[in-house]
């Protein structure tokens, strides 16, 4: 089974394919350019360097959201976009698990810090135990859009190691080295930001299950949509809703 | 400071940009095609997707070897050539370091698994300490050629959790499960194969040490080499090699 995967919730942008137990491609960027004009050249010419045609792929799958809302708008109109043409499934993988699956194999907490502005985070923390010889995730603390002050109430609290990971690390690291009380550590460049690689194999995890006898995927809802039921989830009102709420209040 | 790495010591092709506490840029692919057609044009479509021209790398850093002995002296002809031309530092990573720091973090000992034919791997024993919220990488058994099964009773010797990683699970998986006597698990998809993103961290790390006050580094034998000086590491002799001694011995 190929299992096509993106990312582009953050500053990042990346596309990955994975068959079976290997990644056989996987092209990452993150530097200035924004996601519409680096996405689909980049899962382009990823294809074209492994000989692949999308017509050969079998699934899709997206950090569905948290993030930046341009970037996760971009990310869902390829993505229906492409299954729609090709009618495969898409599945959805929330961003802040798929940041958190880099750190796969580790004892510590895992605590994924993506920059919200607004003086949040989109976090969450997750532990990872082998059961036959493979890591599986657990959510301790469900994804959310947070100030860091309150997660540290809750890192502290849970009284276990933790690593932090993600973009809003250098922007919170004084506000985490005053607060934080348990051990905790940076991860390091290679894993500390969104890859399409981490969410293809989380996907290819949670889909097992579901993988029906002729080699296609059973639809469930929030995990394998299609073109027309696949939604991102932003967690937060865009700055317009919040904007136009705000408006209604006043004239209220 | 902008450090170039490249991994062609297995299967995996893959090219990544470092820049301070950042991955700019990574591109790996794990498919049929060999190195000599795929190195170099992924480097050049990396650069130019991010926009950078080569006369901005401060350094290039490769996995050295062990590996294929083919993939190895393309590797390091290419790193050779560039390096030569711009007159930059090549800095070494063993092979087996580097696909260890895939794991980062993880409380397990790391074992990473080369598929080294004539019924040996390429292998070596790896675990983390956080030092100042930082992982840094300490060896216990360093990198050899060896058959499995004595690699397995070094790991049961050990007593402790194990993760393997590498082209060598998949061909060694039976004899894994029916040696290995500590708690083991299997890395996944996302990080079980050489990332040249994972010898850029471990290189930038190594180095850090070695920055000169103008920002370029001394020179360290075996680690910050030149052009000239850089060799990779086969840890065997070729199959060439091999067969002459062979002849030689038969002839004596």
């Amino acid at each position: 089974m190929k299992l096509l995967a993106m990312d582009s919730s953050g500053n990042v942008a990346s596309v990955a394919l994975l068959e079976e137990d290997k990644i056989i491609g996987e092209y990452s960027t993150n530097h200035k350019k924004t996601h519409s004009q680096t996405l689909l050249p980049m899962l382009d010419t990823m294809l074209e360097e492994l000989g692949i045609t999308l017509e050969e792929v079998d699934a899709f799958t997206i950090a569905a959201g948290p993030g930046s809302f341009t970037g996760l708008r971009i990310g869902a109109a390829t993505v229906k976009g492409l299954a729609y043409a090709l009618q495969k499934p898409i599945i959805s993988i929330p961003t802040v698990e798929g940041l958190a699956f880099n750190l796969a194999g580790t004892d510590a907490y895992v605590v994924p810090l993506m920059d919200a502005r607004r003086a949040q985070v989109y976090t969450g923390v997750y532990c990872f135990e082998a059961t036959n010889h493979t890591y599986r995730m657990k959510e301790l603390v469900p994804q959310c859009a947070i100030p860091v002050a309150e997660l540290m109430e809750k890192v502290n609290a849970l009284g276990h190691p933790v690593i932090f990971l993600g973009d809003g690390v250098p922007v919170y690291e004084d506000q985490i080295r005053e607060l934080c009380k348990v051990d905790y550590s940076f991860a390091p460049q290679h894993m500390n930001r969104q890859r399409a690689a981490a969410v293809a194999a989380l996907a290819y995890q949670k889909i097992k299950p579901h993988l029906l006898e002729d080699g296609t995927l059973e639809s469930v809802p929030g995990l394998i949509e299609d073109a027309y039921t696949f939604a991102p989830e932003y967690l937060r009102l865009s700055q317009a809703e919040r904007e136009k709420k705000e408006r209604e209040k006043e004239k209220a």
